[in-house]
């Protein structure tokens, strides 16, 4: 008998591989050759599986930072500031990202950014930054930057592979912060199981799983903030086609909270 | 050299194994001795990890089910269910599980339930009972119904446990749903790591992690629901210390959102 004909049915074990030789990113950097490298350093063939790479890389690879010595904050910044205990250069380009504030109160800039996600501070971050002048951007279309990395990463012999950029967020009504999917590329971000049946043959209630959401919030459990480790390699988790971030966003017109 | 010797800084690979012969489960059943011989079928020691369980079979187990039949809906109920073309028994089960409803539009109810999550429909389920005429609740105690399931392995011989109790929620603004954790026992939900400094030496900004909603989300990837997989080991995940489902409840009064 082979192994598959004695194991029972279902899906087999996922494997989370932290990339943990990654060296410190900055514009220009070639992020694919980077990872290679990483994942050559872990014994890892980085194939048939997907990739989590966290923004903060692909932004600064990207060159999406801004010097706040070079910001102009307009009257609205410069108030919010007031009120908020921020500086109001960092206001300013947060201001600059949104399309509109969802929420302001306890200090906190909850915004529609201008790719239709909803985080605080439109994923604006001072924090990992080669200095404390800078603030680092969310990627200008996370998605082109997930399949950019992908081809690159092809190029390089790497098959069968996804790649999903992961951003840390927060959420109304529970604590703490979870890793979501901001771009992606390689794989369907929301598994449609509309029409399926449980195991007792009843039509599933719940009708959508976000896969890419989940696989981020897996891969995020190994980006401790100050074990950098700003790649995580995941196997076992099925690709199911081919998408972006517009699968994972809802249509404003829908939401219940917006 | 050893292992370690040679071994870069940082984490360790994270493995996450489905037990996909855990049989269906009803009232009264002993869950724990079921979880034993389903992780022994797996080849799995089940001991140094974290098992999360599908709170369906927990709620099933503990016999938290409502037959239709037997309930008598308020007027209310009756009101909501002709608006949202609802069965008025499940609107009326939810009102019951419910301290007040959030939001309500588009067919859909968000409550905050006694436990003080908000979730959809309180939590009850219509999805995966025995019949077509019975509602699933959430359990009594969450956190409750962990410690009883982590005591009970234990003196099975499964050492070094924790045990997370995990269901499947919508989110505003994004779509599809994640399994996220509504009770724990024997690891700290919330990762603090307040005062911790990135790789640049800078102090960050994010100041805690919902560990225990990405360990649900985690094994969500691998409990599809037509799998048949209830529950999921996840080793190398440190467990930090121990906590339950308060700590991932924001207070309200803190909540931009409610």
């Amino acid at each position: 008998m082979t192994a598959s004909e004695t194991s029972p049915p279902g899906p087999a074990p996922v494997r989370l591989t932290p990339l943990r030789q990654v060296p410190a990113v900055d514009a220009g950097d070639d992020l694919a050759a980077l990872i290679h490298a990483a994942a050559d350093a872990e014994g890892l063939a980085l194939s048939e599986g997907i990739l989590v790479v966290c923004q903060k890389i692909i932004s600064k690879a990207e060159g999406r930072m801004v010097h706040l010595g070079d910001v102009e904050p307009r009257d609205e910044a410069i108030r919010i500031a007031e009120e908020d205990g921020k500086d109001p250069r960092h206001v300013e380009i947060v201001l600059r990202e949104s399309v509109r504030i969802v929420r302001r109160g306890r200090g906190v800039m909850i915004c529609e950014t201008r790719h239709g996600m909803v985080c605080a501070n439109a994923g604006v971050d001072l924090s990992n930054t080669p200095g404390d002048d800078v603030a680092v951007l969310l990627p200008e279309d996370s998605d082109a930057s997930a399949r950019r990395l992908l081809a690159s990463l092809a190029a390089l012999g790497h098959a069968g592979l996804a790649v999903v950029v992961s951003d840390t967020f927060g959420r109304p009504w529970r604590e703490g912060l979870v890793d979501v999917c901001i771009g992606s590329a390689g794989l369907a971000p929301i598994a449609d199981i509309r029409g399926s049946r449980d195991w007792t043959g009843r039509e599933l209630q719940v009708t959508t799983m976000a896969t890419a959401d989940q696989v981020a919030a897996a891969a995020g459990l190994l980006m401790v903030k100050d074990a950098g480790v700003p790649a995580v390699f995941v196997e076992g988790v099925p690709l199911g086609g081919d998408g972006g971030l517009a699968d994972l966003l809802r249509n404003p017109a829908e939401d219940l909270f917006r």
